[in-house]
């Protein structure tokens, strides 16, 4: 049970209510792990109550004194943003996100979800410390979801992936880990400079619009297999010339 | 904008934070239309403060004295349900409703999200007065949001269904039609055997793999000009060793 392997990791906490009703959030979706980076105040009755049913998945949180501590073990780490757009760093929206989890955890790797402090996220330092950034794609003029609003909505897209995986492959051919999808999209970045098609002093929009492109077919090993393939006979082609050339 | 369409019907709850927390989870999700039918306690300090920078959606909410009241003028009623089955009524998840939601706004109709209170949910017959039930996909053994979180869950839902269909349409840029798309499976084709991928005798199942996989990504225009950029690239260089040899 993909699920089992997924823990959500709250940095901060101010106000013991929100850890409550994160608790809570989280087992509506089926997630059972929990766990708090210095929270302001903990254990709390505050908590407690907003927790409601979830009272003992409450009471089985474990508490760290770093991130470094609470993500001990993980695969894969997801770190919430604000930030919409990032140069630098891989940015994915709550649904991609939700599919990526659950690819991981299908694989067997522990995955963190992180959650910054009410007032101001994740600190750089902190989202350092994620593979993947998620955004939660909200109102350009007012984005601030509340603490357990946001565990409710990534909890939600966590489950609906696992529903739609059940649901749709395995059969088939096994989703592909993230592992695999970053393997071929380093795989066809190079190719594309081979080609000369890509420009490798400015790849970022074209490797961007084509990631984008990619993570919504929910690619299975199949077909990336399929598709490096396709690659590897592309850079067989294109390494021709030179060797006729030195002749 | 089909998201001013849109309102949020909330019915007989039970607690003014629910009320301001729902308000929230509306504005993060750029809807704006807040109907209350009998509300135990409204206006309210406490709805205020959770309503957080949401206050003026809160402000402006209309107190109705029935739910008949509350959907005057809508042409879609979807009402949320614990029942995941019925035999008797077309119940939705909620990412279809969000999708039905937005379709239905687009045309220009009004449509309300209805939900009920915090321990009952709706009754019979206000069910009755729904087109649709939307359930949310939940943890069987413990399925019992937060009404404000099932408030952030359907208005998130209905947010990413006019983003899909903005992205899908008009917009970044128009989906492909099927004459592009199947220029752009003629163009893949052609390339493959060139490079010597596909075995022109025998390209049946390979191509329709990755049909598939493009039909699954929804490419838009502007993907389909990239891909073509690339095939256009690698013909290239698949032609020049031709142009070496025959030196």
């Amino acid at each position: 049970m993909p699920l089992g392997k997924v823990r959500i990791v709250l940095v901060e906490t101010t106000h013991p209510g929100n850890i409550g009703a994160a608790a809570r959030a989280m087992r509506t979706m089926g997630l059972c792990h929990l766990y708090l980076v210095n929270p302001k105040r903990f254990p709390c009755a505050e908590a407690t109550a907003m927790a409601s049913g979830a009272d003992k998945l409450l009471a089985q949180a474990k508490v760290c004194t770093s991130l470094a501590q609470a993500i001990t073990g993980c695969q894969k780490v997801f770190g919430l943003s604000a930030r919409s757009r990032s140069i630098s760093w891989p940015v994915l929206n709550t649904r991609d996100s939700g599919v990526l989890v659950v690819q991981e955890a299908l694989r067997g790797g522990e995955v963190a979800i992180v959650f910054g402090r009410e007032n101001s996220g994740l600190s750089n330092l902190e989202l350092d410390r994620c593979n993947y950034w998620v955004h939660i794609p909200s109102n350009p003029t007012y984005s601030s979801l509340n603490l357990a609003a946001a565990v409710q909505v990534m909890a939600y897209e966590v489950r609906m992936a696992s529903m739609m995986d059940d649901s749709r492959h395995s059969a088939e051919s096994p989703s592909a880990s993230i592992g695999e999808i970053e393997g071929f999209f380093r795989h066809l970045e190079q190719t594309l400079i081979k080609i000369d098609f890509l420009n490798s002093s400015n790849p970022k929009l074209l490797m961007r619009r084509l990631r984008c492109l990619f993570f919504r077919a929910h690619l299975n090993v199949r077909e990336i297999n399929i598709l490096r393939g396709i690659l590897t006979a592309v850079q067989k082609k294109a390494q021709i010339p030179e060797a006729a050339m030195k002749k």
